[in-house]
Order: structure tokens, then sequence, then C-alpha cells
């Protein structure tokens, strides 16, 4: 079950769960969707907050995803969590890179809203 | 630019290009998009074959993607192209294996059919 996929020149490695033939060597495929996402709205917002001179010193983002049981399995609700950490960080410049990234650049946010209920927040920390 | 994504336990480096402020150190989040079709699609296909007890030597997936000029930049259009090598490939069950996938089980396909045209083929080398 184990696929490797070039992407862009680099290596990613997929494979399955033991439970349906795999040895969990690489990244199930569907939670890659989950990566691309969180990867793409973080580099928009990191690349605006950048043009608007806030700093940050550590920005993660976390996604919690719900899959339907039924075939084909997909997931149908997301939520995303923006968490950013620095000195002074200025909540209504975080909030409008968030927001942007969300209602105009992100194609990956973008293509799943159409079949996924998509929320997010921002946590401060 | 550069993010690690935690995917199933496993680290997924993505990274931009040059061109807009990254090294190119990982994969581009949205091609990464298109690993995870792969890779769904392709682990129904090699099981569903496994249990039809068609042996392969071979197989890959190419894809095909176009994406949008404008913002949010998405992939319209995407093709699949399902290459197998193997000693006297049945290929109608090679068909059967795509189709069930393509139809009913892979939730990448499901998902990004909503947004996206896409289509495929199988190539036997």
């Amino acid at each position: 079950m184990q696929f490797d996929a070039e992407v862009s020149g680099h290596k990613v490695v997929m494979d399955a769960t033991p439970e349906v033939g795999g040895n969990d060597i690489g990244a199930r495929p569907k939670q890659l969707m989950m990566a691309a996402l969180a990867g793409c709205t973080g580099m928009d917002v990191i690349s605006m907050l950048k043009k608007m001179r806030v700093k940050v010193d550590e920005f993660d983002i976390d996604i919690e995803a719900d899959m339907t049981e039924e075939h084909p399995k997909h997931y149908y609700k997301v939520h995303i969590i923006y968490k950013f950490k620095g000195q002074d960080l200025d909540e209504a410049k975080l909030k409008k890179a968030v927001d942007l990234s969300q209602d105009r650049y992100c194609g990956v946010s973008f293509t799943y809203r159409q079949t996924m209920d998509l929320t997010y927040e921002i946590v401060i920390l």
C-alpha cells in the first residue's frame, strides 16, 4: 500500500495502516489533504503578516476534521485553528491576514469549502 | 515559508518557490493535494486488484492538473493516468478496479470532482 509521490521534486511517502494492509511507512492520503490546507493558508498568512510588519515568534496550525462513515469516505467538516505566539501581537492584523487568506487567496480552502463546512479561529498564546 | 506538517505521525515538509519567498525545501501545498488524490485512488485500486488476484509488476499514477490564473488559484481540471505493467494483464479487471475507486471509494476524488473536471485513463505498458 506504500506509494511514493513526487511532489514539486520532493518525495512524499504515503501508506495505509496495518488494519487495511499497510505498514504505516508514510502519511495517509486523506490526511495529506489537510496538510495541503494548512500549508496553503499558512503561507498566505505568514507572507501577509510580513508585509504588515507583524513579527510572529511561533505560528502553528491545528486542523480538526470529521470524515463520513459511508463510502466514499470524505471530510465534511473542518475546523482550522491558527495559533500565534509573539510580543504584543495586533489581533486585528492577525485576523485581517487570516480572513484574506480564507476569503481571497487560499485555493485549497476555496476547493474544500465546496464540500466541507469549513470554519476557523485565531488563538494568541 | 517552510511548514512542517505532522500527518498520521509522519513529517511532511512544505515550502514555496524562491520567487515567492520560499527555499524549495519541500512540496508546494497545492501540489500535495494531487499526491493525496493519487495515493487515495492508488491504494483503492491496488487492494481491489489484489482481491481480484490480478498481479501487477509496476503501478504508477501520473496526474495532470490545470490551475486558474485568478485568485483564489485552484485546480479546475485534473486528468489521472493509471499506468500498469505486468504479464497478461486483464484490462477489464483493471478498468473495474479503477472505476470502482472513482465511482464509489475514493473520497479525495469525490471531493475534488465537486470543483474540478476530473477525468482518467488506463494505460497498459
